[in-house]
């Protein structure tokens, strides 16, 4: 086969097994997205995708989906098969003992558990193995598994509903609804596809919100709210509904005893961290997390929440929502950084758009290593 | 043929005038945008657009370039043909005396020399005519013209370049460059579409701007100052370079007298105007700009003149670049406009984005009933 070509068409295979990873969105996570798909005679003989946490992974479901001998074929799979026994066995064994003669591999596993070691096991055992193909596609779908894996750490998404003029809230403070029926609808599928969403106590004050999900598929997130003096009304929805179990408040030592036991008795947990300016510490927070199998995190805001977390420099992505309205007054999501000159400004980059219905939806990721 | 087929082709054919007609941006205004199509036996046998301002209109021109007889042929138009003797004669006329059988229209012309004269004559010239095919997109393209025939009002864009969290400048006030090189040309690109570019003083005092085309092709547009109390420097470029009789200086009566002598000396204009506030009066200036043929202005800013714009309800359309940077502090492009609450914001219609480069580009219309 012409080696360009084979290239092209290798491409073309791993952006198939991403679509199917992608079926996995909000139900795997911590483990990573994954799809693959087995090939012979150019035709697709095989394929399935990572379910959910815990599941069977993508690699041997497909060899089982097969109807025809898979002795032979190639093996496409956007992320390196593992190589260690975790909840199931390593996939690189399987793929070894199936018979099949190439793999063909999107993006390495930075996994320490992994790492390498998947693809040099195949390797060893006589397998054709080519890597890297649509690599950074593969990268970026599974970018919050691989910053947990290798820092223990959740990426940290802010989601942002604002004007087109930068205004999150009115002069009145107001805030619902900034954006459309259909960006509140998305808003919903990332809540779904972010393992824990964090809201400030102001938030939780204003507009008491449930901080589950309603208007799209997938698992409800764990529920977090930073909540330094424990301000939380025992009424308040995070701690009523069926879902109390999953909330965590976070708080400092300036919390009261008594309170604490109340929120307790809810069957919300209390989480007490150290402080940052009187504030809960959100390195210690997103540590915590990561500790808990957080993998990710959805900021919702207010904007003293959005703000401490670009200070610290804990933000990975902004999901920025932009209606068509003007307000001309009101509150930012982002306040002062100390930030003084263009040059000193934080960078993002992957700046993208995506047409919400009426709104826009802005989507970037921060250069990390500026902060 | 099939009804609905029909409507299919000339909906393409539309479609395609509008291609040809965007060739004469930044050419022909105040005229409207035109292109015209002759389409005999299903297949072109001429095409011309509008080239620029008093020149040839374009169906006449299409119909000289056809190669075979037009009798019995379809003319495809975007706006209504003309009934009226202008800077052209009449193309209605030429229509009828060239033996066309069909004319599809894209949008009626609100011209009121026009305003349906066009459609009347030929359909009583024994034409078939189908109108408002793709109408509204053919309305969008010459939204500009519209507006002016129908108010002597020119069409006004905000041009603002913003970072994500909606800054225009950093605290130390400095904005170059927000934007990168590809939303520069295109902003360039926009500057050529207009009649007129609008700054403040305090744009003109710092950044010293020459207003004009440069990396992009079409005429360059007047240069509107907005300059209550006349402190522009002499030496300031837009009253010393090639194109200095293309600049106006918009002040109010507390400017002085030697000033606007020493100004109108280096063969710019002075224009003494009513005051809003202490300002120019915009809707003033705006009427101004009408009467001398302007039918689209660019705002350029900065922050006081967008806020001033906005304020006074002359605001048509906003060209956002939004920059993926992050600044946390600085200026924003639309301050207080007495706007309390979401419900009385400003709403905007056909929010759209474009990538441009490493920004997005976002447009939006002012919907005005409601200012």
């Amino acid at each position: 086969m012409n080696r360009k070509l084979g290239l092209v068409i290798d491409s073309e295979f791993i952006q198939k097994t991403l679509k199917l990873a992608k079926r996995g969105y909000g139900h795997v996570s911590p483990n990573p997205m994954v799809g693959a798909i087995i090939v012979k005679n150019r035709r697709i003989i095989g394929q399935a995708y990572h379910e959910r946490f815990g599941g069977e992974h993508a690699e041997p479901l497909a060899i089982k989906n097969t109807t025809e001998s898979v002795a032979g074929a190639t093996l496409y799979v956007n992320l390196e098969p593992c190589s260690h026994q975790g909840k199931q066995p390593p996939c690189a064994n399987r793929i070894v003992a199936a018979g099949i003669s190439r793999v063909v591999i999107g993006t390495a596993d930075p996994n320490p558990q992994v790492n390498g070691d998947g693809i040099k096991f195949l390797i060893e055992h006589g397998i054709d193995v080519t890597v890297e193909v649509a690599e950074r596609k593969c990268q970026h779908l599974n970018r919050a598994f691989f910053r947990y894996v290798t820092t223990g750490l959740p990426w940290v998404t802010l989601k942002i509903a604002q004007t087109i003029d930068g205004r999150i809230a009115a002069a009145d403070q107001g805030s619902k609804w900034i954006s459309g029926e259909k960006s509140r609808k998305y808003a919903h599928k990332l809540r779904a596809g972010h393992d824990a969403i964090i809201a400030g106590i102001g938030t939780v004050l204003s507009d008491d919100p449930q901080l589950n999900v309603r208007m799209s598929e997938g698992k409800d997130p764990r529920r977090v709210v930073l909540d330094s003096k424990l301000r939380i009304p025992l009424e308040a929805k995070v701690l009523t509904d069926h879902l109390t179990k999953h909330t965590v408040v976070a708080t400092t030592a300036a919390a009261p005893t008594d309170k604490i036991e109340r929120i307790q008795a809810t069957g919300a947990k209390v989480w007490v961290l150290p402080t940052d300016n009187g504030s809960v510490d959100l390195a210690a927070l997103c540590e915590k997390l990561g500790t808990k199998g957080v993998a990710s995190v959805l900021v919702e805001g207010g904007s003293a929440v959005f703000s401490a977390f670009m200070r610290q420099g804990l933000v990975d992505e902004l999901a920025v929502f932009v209606a068509p309205k003007i307000l001309g007054a009101g509150l930012f999501a982002i306040q002062d950084l100390g930030i003084k000159s263009l040059g000193k400004s934080i960078k993002l980059r992957r700046l993208r758009s995506k047409k919400m219905g009426e709104d826009v939806l802005l989507v970037a990721e921060v250069i990390r290593e500026q902060n």
